[in-house]
This record gives structure tokens, sequence and C-alpha cells, in this order.
């Protein structure tokens, strides 16, 4: 997964100093160029944006068609080269990055061949997922690292809860199309699905709304479950989060005074003074 | 409640072997019955959801028609066959799960008597509950089960918020209804409650909505009050979960007054003096 | 606050049993009597709460009046004995249940007075708060305690998380009248407070909704800080539940080894085994 | 920041007297000076708040134009005194609350000038944070300080979650713009991200609603989404609050290794065993 995985191609020369460039962020000249290329993507995320106001896409076009063009450039050399750079270029060009480095281009070629096709637009947006190569590695990774631990360490938890969420949206949803029906916008399962998910977790678009007495009487029944549940993940995620700030303790006795759960860095008894054995249980 | 429980009705034999299939969950051919058979399930419940689809329902609706009779007879033959295979069928038939498989069935039989009985629909979606028999009793049972006694622990504290929770409701509901009266939404009490659930729990729709200023003051306090006590049973269950995962007390029983439940670095009894036994009995 | 505090005006006879009937919670025939006046409550309220439901009241107006006037008379009549077992009925009258015992019958006796005012309705509603004596004295009295001391506690954070978030309404709202005006809902500050707390809340009906573009990127600014502090309450209140719920430590020293924080019920420490001594520090 | 740093342009006499009373908030006279303000600030921006209500301000203009003008006045001899009483004025006009002290009389000069200037009215509610200045320093400043403590310290995660958050709106949004288009209310990406931020965030005006199939079915996965991840900063930030509500370390040097900061309970160094010294330092 990090991308300082990745072999340098030469110890030396330029094709090592722009695989540093590009693979490392420890330098000041590393922290620039990743710099630079964090501007380089927000502003190419910004142009296909823009592109999207009617407004300023009838005023601005060809500016921004020509930057879109600029940027794909860029990135298409940026990544020629990072494909230069590596030992393996074909492992590179195939992790999670690597396909997102190409994804930050390609659709602007394609879109020459297949004209209006809309769904290039997302595929160009994809590109605001290359900051997170930058932002992994640097600064904000323990932090991230804490936050990603938690919700991995809940994610079993989390599936249960899914599950069941799952399961209360379907048959609130079933029942809901036959109490309320068709003519009152509730016009197929997969429809009161949808309403009891944006209902349950306090959404309420509005766009649908139950209108009959017994659907608002079940409506409140969900959404009193809703509100319950959503204690639910928060106190499975805050208590993972709590346990993880606590320090760990080792779980090893004193010899002398069998005092147990000692810190992580202690050589001594707290009580006794005496020298702790060496073998640490596991955690 | 565990399914466990039936006794088979044969030691061996084919009898046997199918009881340990549909009530066990161990070895990898019990396992693989459980797969096929949560397959059978999600996809007789999709059938239900499509059927109900106009757009779906108008061209395949044969397919589908005969692909509910065709689960249909599955789970008939599976529930007659647990039937056969336990060693007290009407324990069986009686007990949670046995409602859930016999009503996962008899809705498509009860169709053709019954013409157009949409309710039949909703019957037909909870066949989806026969999901939570495997999951209850393999993998995420300790994790369903931390989860669900947290929930049970706090469940007094619960009762009382839901009791004022309720008491809001009415009381906010009656002033709405006087304040802003039928001609804006709030037809009557019973509505003006549905509208002061919506609000206090966020979801907010937006088909009733106050309009005076006097119901504005009074819709943006409701609003404040939820947004409190929103805090309320998060608090409880966090702490009720964080409590789960704290340390427990050594299980260790005092020789001379017998007292239970020590600290963890208790050498002796808190309550005599009197030393404790070693051997740490674990939580 | 606590209704045995009131005397019985005697120690025995009819007016000493109706005193024990009325005022405690103990013994089943007092039970039963709270459960009795439970019911004719949630009873009186829900026709109070029918009669608003215009097909039921064209139908069943009658019966709904005459239940109205058989349970104020009911209410009448308690209300008059209680004010006879007490010793001091004045006390009793102005104390906090003693008005809403008022307020229970008194209502139905003023609409004869003061035809249709509608405000009386809410008044009749309040009757629901009798409910609350039985619930406070009797089981669910320490769950509740524990959920208002943690509340009372962090009375002081929570005013300055409410001050905060009006001051945000205020700031955001005049923004929000100057940006929008009057021509897309935001008619007033005031409406525009409204606004800001139905969107900050994330309550959203839609009544009223930004459409220029830099109403809707305030919007979304608004909406993220209201996002992000919404965890403030949540935080402070599970914070405060979670040490409720933390056993206390008896802040006393062993004379032998100076081990401080003992559990509330130890008298011996429990490292040494040593008497601890008796004056407990305040926790 | 503290406005007790602005030392008093003369050590005795009215005008240290005038100091005292407008930078202090210790004495009685002080706090009646600090009250009288807060009830000044508090009418002015009601005066500005009910000019915006067109029924009010039909009727009752000149009344609150004078109103304006009189406070206007009085907060521009305050700012001028103000000036007057501390050693270096500069200092003082340059400062948080000394900006905020100007921008609370600017706007109604400024308003002579520019005839019908909109954005005034905004500027002139921002005269309420005024009252910051007393609130800051007197009864709620310890209570606000552990609040704000908690929310510095959880800064860099709340960093780390919102770069998430924007990039999934930013990825959402694009997506909804290309699957219901400009027909169904999702005119720009932009708008779609708009919608996006009230969704997640489960505001959910209802003002744009997805309409075409898969887009109910990718608003039900960004709802879910949303869901799961609000535990996130209610989770970082009641773990943060509870961490600092928990026991510290004792704040005792080892005299051997000079090793600080040891449990509660230790007597020895947990690194060189050497026996602590007694006097514990408090946290």
């Amino acid at each position: 997964m990090f991308e300082r995985d990745f072999l340098p191609g030469s110890d030396r020369g330029f094709r090592n100093r722009f695989y540093r460039l590009a693979f490392h962020h420890d330098s000041p000249g590393e922290r620039n160029f990743d710099l630079w290329l964090i501007v380089a993507i927000l502003a190419s995320v910004a142009v296909v944006i823009l592109d999207s106001v009617p407004g300023v896409k009838s005023r601005w076009h060809e500016a921004l068609y020509v930057a879109e063009w600029v940027f794909t450039v860029l990135f298409t050399i940026e990544y020629a080269m990072r494909l230069w750079a590596v030992r393996r270029p074909l492992r590179y060009a195939t992790s999670f990055f690597g396909i997102i480095d190409l994804l930050a281009f390609l659709p602007t070629y394609l879109s020459l061949l297949l004209i209006g096709s809309n769904y290039l637009t997302v595929v160009r947006v994809l590109r605001l997922l290359r900051v997170f190569r930058v932002l992994k590695l640097v600064e904000y990774s323990s932090e991230a690292g804490l936050l990603v631990d938690a919700l991995l360490r809940s994610r079993r938890k989390i599936f249960v809860f899914i599950s069941t969420l799952m399961t209360i949206v379907i048959i609130f949803g079933a029942l809901m199309y036959v109490i309320e029906g068709p003519e009152h916008g509730f016009t197929s399962i997969p429809t009161a699905m949808y309403w009891a998910v944006v209902t349950m977790a306090t959404v309420g678009f509005g766009d649908i709304a139950p209108i009959t007495p017994l659907g608002r009487l079940i409506t409140s029944v969900l959404i009193l479950i809703g509100y319950s549940i959503i204690a639910v993940p928060t106190g499975i995620y805050t208590a993972e989060l709590a346990s993880s700030l606590r320090p760990r303790r080792r779980n090893v006795r004193c010899t002398e005074c069998s005092l147990a759960e000692h810190e992580v860095d202690a050589w001594h008894c707290r009580r006794c003074g005496r020298c702790l054995p060496d073998e640490a249980a596991g955690s």
C-alpha cells in the first residue's frame, strides 16, 4: 500500500532524483513537489467543477478547455515519468494509486472519441483522490491512522449494525408501500426503501411523505427506532476510539510482589522496584 | 431461543444428517447449507421487491411469478423436513423461527384464496428475518451480543427517555395544533404529534411546517430541546458500551468473609484484611 | 419537591388511609391506586387528543364530551380529597403538583364560560404531567435521577454551548436575510433565524431554502459548523454520564503502605491488609 | 487576547476608574457596568432584528430609528472613553475586541453615506460579539476553556475528517450531476455539492431531491456513509473530553534517572527502580 514500497529504477542520476521527488515526502524539495502537485490537482478539479456551471461555461468555456488540456498533458508526463522512475513499472501501474494516476488524464483523451459522455466528468473528478497520496504519508498520517484503525476494529460491529438497519429498511419499506401505496408517492418497494433510509437517517427530504394516519403512526415508530439506534454507531466508535487513546499496559507480573499490568516502557516494578521479567505476554 | 436446543429426531441416518445441516453451523457442509439458504432467502425477497416496481412487473411478471412459486415450494419442503427432523415438531413449530419459517411460504398459498390482498406482500418480506437464524449462531454472534447487551442494560434509562420524549411530543403537538391550526396543515393533535416527532428527531420532512411567527418560535424551542436531548441516548449507550469494554474485577472469593469481586491488584480482602487466595479465576 | 413531605392531616381513619393511597406508593393497594390514576390520566388525555381529529369529532363528539366531564368530576373529587387529607392544604395547593392537579380539571369548567378558547386544549393536555408524580417516586426514580444529575452537572457547559449557538444563529440569520432577501422566503431576520435553527440542528424542513449560489455556499458552511458542533453536547453529556457510572473511590491513605484511593466499602487496605483510618476525606 | 493586558492610562482619578469599569470584571461596580453593557448590546441587536420585520418596521420605524441612534451614540462615547482610558490606544484599537467595538457603531454612520446598503445590517449584528468580552472573563471561562481545549486538541483529527468529507461531497456531487442532470434540479456540480452537503449532514431540505432510481440508490449509499461517519466527530470529541476529565499522572521526577510522570500509585521509578520522592506535586 505504501508508495515507498516501489523500489527506484536507478540508484542515482536524474531518474533516482525524480523517483525521490515523486514517491518520497521528506526533504524540502520533495515537499515542494508535493505542494505543487496538490495545487495542480485542486486546480484541475476546480476546472471540471466550473465547467459544469452554465453561466461560467458559456463565457469561459475556451479558457477552461485549454486549462483542462494543460493539466491533462502535465499529468500524462508525470505518469510517464513515474513509470520510468520505478524499477517495476507494471507493479506501479496496477497499484491503487497507479490506476488513480491513469484515470487522472485518460478521460480527457477518451472524450475526443466518445463525444458527449457525461460519465467521464465523474472519472475526471476522481483525480481528487490523488491528493490522499500526499496526505497519507506526511503530517496527518498518524491522526488519520488512529481514526481508520478505530473504524477497522469496529467493522464487525458496524456490519451487524448495517445488516439490522437494512432489514428494518426493507420491512418498513414494504409496510409503507402497502399502507400508503403508489397514489401517495410510494410507487414501489425500492422507492419506499429509499424513503425509509431517508427517514431513519433523519435526512427527511420531504419529496415523499406519509399522508394516511396509519402511515404517519408507522413513520413515527420508524423515526423513534432510527433516533434510538443512531446512538449505536456513535457508541461503538467512541468506545473504540477511547480505548485507543488509553495507554496500553504490558501484561507482565512482578516476581517479587506479583503486581500485574505495568506501563509499556517500565523496566522495574512500580511498587517494589524489582526488575520486571523480560518476556512480555502480548497485550 | 437457541436452535440447537431442538433435539434431533434420530441419532443417525439421513434424518440426523438433515437435522445437523439445518440446525447446526459448524462443519463445511453445514455452512454450505447456510450459505445456499441465505442466497435463496435474499433472492426470494428480491423477487418480492422487484415485483412491486411497475416497469419490472409489466415486463417480467411471469418470470417473477414462477420464481416466487419455486421459492415457495423449496421453503415448504425445507419446513416439512425441519418438522420431520426434530424430536418434538410442535415445539419447533411454535418457536420464533418456526413461525418465521412458516410465514416464509404461507402467504403465497393464501394469495390463491385472498386475491389482491396487499398485506401479504409485507408478510412475504418477513422471510428476510430467516437470515438472522444463521447470522445469530455463527461468526457475528459475540459482536451482536455485545451490542444487544449494552442495549438491554440501558433499557430502563431508555424507557425513562422515551416517556419524557412522548410527553414533550404530546404537549408541543397540542400547542402547535392550537397556534397554527388546521389551515396551516396541523389538522389534528395526532397530526401535530406526528409533526413534533418528525421535528424533534431532526427528520423535518417539510410536508407540514409552521408559518406564524409564534409557531416558528416554539418550533425553534422544540428543535433546541431535541438537539440537546439527542445527546441523552447516545450518552447512555456509549457509557454502557464503554463500561462493557472496561476491565472487570478479579472474580476471587475471600476465604474468611467470602466477599467476592476484588480489584485487579488487591492482595488482601478489603473487608476483613485476610490474604486473598492466589488463583485468579478469569472473568 | 417530594410529595411525601406533605404531612397527613390525621394519623388514622379513612382520612389517613386516603392520604397514604394518594401520596405513598409502597403497598400493593397504594400501587393499585397509582395504576388506576395513570389509566385515568392517559384515558383523559386520549379523549382530548381524539376530540381534535375532525373525523372522530363529527361522529363521537357526544361520547367524548361525556367522558371529558366524567374525568373532570373524578379529578375534582380527587383534588378535593387530597386537599382534605393533608395537614396543610395551602402548602399542597401551591406546590408544583398541586397546581398541575388543579389544571387537570379547571379548563373544562372554564370552557363553559369562555366558549371557543382553543388554548384551554393545551392546558388540558398538561394533565399528562400528573403521570410523572407516580413515575418519579417509584421504580424509575434512580434511573431518571442519574440522567437528570448528569444533565444538571453539565448545565454550565450547556449554557456556554447554547450561547455560542444563538450567536451563530443570529449572525447567519442576518447574513442570509441580506443575501437571499424576502423574495426567496427570508422575509425578516427572525424568519432567517428560524431557518438557521432549523438548518443547524439538521432538521431542514425545506419550507425556506437558499437559492442563490452565495446563499448555498454559506448554508453549506453553516451546516458543516452545525455538523461539527453537534458533537459538543453529546460529548459533554457522555463524559459526565460515564464519570457517574464509574465507581467512586474513598480518598483515604493507608497508614502502613500509604496506598491511596480505596473502594467506598473497604475497611482494610487491599495491598497490606492493615485497617484503614476512619476519617474519610470527601470525594 | 485577554483585555486585562491593556495597561491603564492613569493610576488613579476618573480615568483609572473608568479603565477598571470597562476592562475589569471583579468588584460589584465593575460587574454592574458589564451587566448594563450586555443589556445595551442585546437591546441594540434586538432593534436591528425588529427593524427587519415588515410589520414592525411599518409601524415603529421612527422609534427604532431613534433607538438605533441612541445606542450608536452611547457606543461611540464608550469607544472614545476606552481609547482615552488605556495607555496605548492604538494597541487597543487594533485588537480583536477593539475592532468589534468600532464595528458596533460605525455602520450606522456609514448608512448616512451609503443609503440602502443591506450589508451594513449584518455588520450591525456583529456587535453581538461584544457580549463575549464579558462572558469570556467571568464565571463561564473555565467551562468554555475545557470545551475549546478539547476542540483544539482534536483539530488535526477534525481536519482529516473534513478533508475526507469534502472529497466524498465532490465525488458524489459530480456523480449526481451526471446521473440526475439539470432537469431534476442538479443544475451544476456546485449545486450538486451543496445538495450532497445538505444530504450527508442529514439536513435534507428537499428543495433538490433525486428522482431516478439510480440516483435514489446512490443517495441511499451517501446517506448511509453520512450516517456512519457522523459518529466520527462525536467520537473524537467525546474521547478527548473524557481524557481531559480522567485523572492525570503524578508529576514527580525520579532523583536517579529524572524520568517524570509516574502513575498515581507508583513508589519506585518504573525505569531505574529507585524510590520516588514523597512530595507529590499537584497536577
